[in-house]
């Protein structure tokens, strides 16, 4: 990564989103904290990950304040680390991988977890950016503008 | 990743598609690709990146089915890099993570680029995922219902 300029200098939201987040480590870390894992070693066990690399990707979340940490709710000495509010608005990112995921990486018929409205229990619908007539924005009926144009 | 099941054998949506694009390069390649780039060396070049990281990053996306080669549409020698339908299908998450970024890594009134609908010039809405009642869903009212649940 010392090849490309801190994210502090990209005008692009994307770019600045991937330089946290663009890494399958922390995406799932990020993935098992909204299913509700709070505690190191259930990241650990859950994810097979080493523990020096738990503990590195751990930090950057907290650091980037993604992940905050606080003492465990069951008065025990250990230390839970849950989302922020900031890390909570990710919700649509996680969203939108799984969508995908299920639309293109499954055979036909084969199983996988299914997200569910809690009060319904219906599988949601899927998420799409639309205009402010209600249609489908695709990449082919938007463009990007750049700082300047 | 040697510690991890292959994701062939992942029930979750959300880690095949981050073993697939859960890395920084090629979400800014598949971001690029969004936006119009085509070129070994107009990717190069935007991103900043190694020759050798490129070629491993695009091949990787080819064999995904993310994107596509074909020859050069202005009949030169070069070949084309281009989104598939499944590859196009990934602009909800790069929309989520724009719309992340910017409303979480830009400091009040710094400038950024903007995603507008073509045919308005307006920015884009706040993309979410919705119930049936047109509220919104968060990890608060949604459950992850995991095989054989």
């Amino acid at each position: 990564m010392s090849s490309v300029p801190s994210s502090s200098y990209q005008p692009c939201p994307v770019a600045r989103s991937v330089d946290l987040i663009g890494d399958r480590w922390a995406l799932l870390i990020i993935r098992d904290a909204f299913d509700g894992t709070r505690r190191f070693g259930d990241f650990q066990r859950g994810l097979g990950m080493a523990r020096n690399i738990l503990t590195d990707r751990l930090r950057k979340l907290v650091d980037a304040k993604i992940l905050t940490t606080r003492p465990a709710s069951d008065g025990t000495a250990y230390q839970e680390y849950v989302l922020t509010p900031k890390g909570k608005s990710l919700f649509p990112v996680i969203v939108a991988l799984r969508q995908w995921g299920e639309d293109h990486l499954f055979a036909a018929g084969e199983p996988h977890s299914l997200l569910i409205d809690a009060r319904t229990g219906n599988a949601i619908a899927p998420m799409l950016p639309l205009a402010e007539d209600g249609s489908e924005l695709t990449a082919d009926n938007t463009r990007v503008r750049k700082l300047g144009a």
